[in-house]
């Protein structure tokens, strides 16, 4: 399995078999089941995941008790509650799974001194940085376009795959309307 | 004027005179007047900008032409249109001098040079581009926030310079709300 972080990473980077050997050793495999935590709001992030397999959604449940979903992640993905994981504070977000998911867990220990023994490891992470970096600023923008249909489109348009898996109701949470506001779209 | 350059990237990765001379030889300087445009939407974006003096707003005008604030930038921030800089595509936002204001322009090729040359360098830009996404997902959440109130609170206490800068007008562009209701708000 861990054959897929090679190809990923491979993407922007080539490796050695011995430097893949030596970086894939700081990885963790997990599985875990549907509804299951990989991150509870209040505790401590030790670990960013490379999503092997599964849906997780990232989670914001604000003072009133509402849940907001921050984002979705699925395979080749990765996702944590970045704040709390980079600065060690206290996650102010959830990480549950919307499916069976398997993962790789990378620690922030590991994380820094695999960047300090491989620049190019450094440099797929900072490809990835922007990346995400821009598909939140996108999000951002898209939360100022007019019309949630248009909102819904784009986002069906960028991610087709994720959508087919999302139940309505998360999708609707993750756009910020009611789920029936949601089935009255036709796109 | 370099040197506020090399002590912004000193806070990250230590240089050498020899090192920064050379780094800072890829940098252009440029000046700019209050209402100008660093950036136009639909033009292509060569630079990314660090801002010596001065202050900028990020803009998104939606299809029905209402102007929206994505992002402000102020001394030692790095702003762009990032997804068209990185992504080498035609600005979907615009940069526009809040006042008069001073940059050093990166442009995308040296950046890449830059990068291949000092792995330092791409160990300074991986922290920025991390506190980056980190800042652009405090903002999706802090959407997610019930009240207006609340949200104007928490931009006081994280930008609270910027803040006095910016004119209110700005801000309600940036929260989204009209600016009547920004100045209803005692906080």
């Amino acid at each position: 399995m861990k054959d897929q972080l090679r190809t990923h990473i491979e993407k922007i980077v080539p490796l050695s078999d011995e430097e893949f050997e030596h970086i894939s050793s700081f990885f963790i495999y997990k599985k875990y089941k549907k509804h299951q935590f990989l991150i509870q709001e209040g505790d401590a992030v030790p670990y960013n995941y490379f999503v092997l397999k599964g849906l997780l959604k990232l989670v914001y449940t604000n003072d009133a008790g509402k849940e907001h979903i921050v984002g979705f992640a699925m395979e080749d993905w990765w996702e944590t509650d970045f704040q709390a994981y980079y600065k060690e504070t206290k996650a102010s977000l959830s990480l549950e799974c919307v499916e069976d998911t398997e993962v790789l867990c990378l620690n922030l220990d590991d994380y820094r001194k695999l960047c300090r023994e491989f620049p190019k490891l450094e440099h797929f992470f900072l490809e990835k940085a922007y990346m995400g970096f821009i598909s939140a600023q996108q999000r951002i923008i898209s939360s100022m376009t007019d019309g949630i249909k248009e909102r819904y489109k784009q986002l069906i348009e960028k991610y087709p795959s994720l959508i087919q898996r999302v139940p309505k109701s998360l999708l609707a949470a993750y756009l910020g309307v009611s789920r029936e506001t949601l089935s009255r779209l036709s796109v």
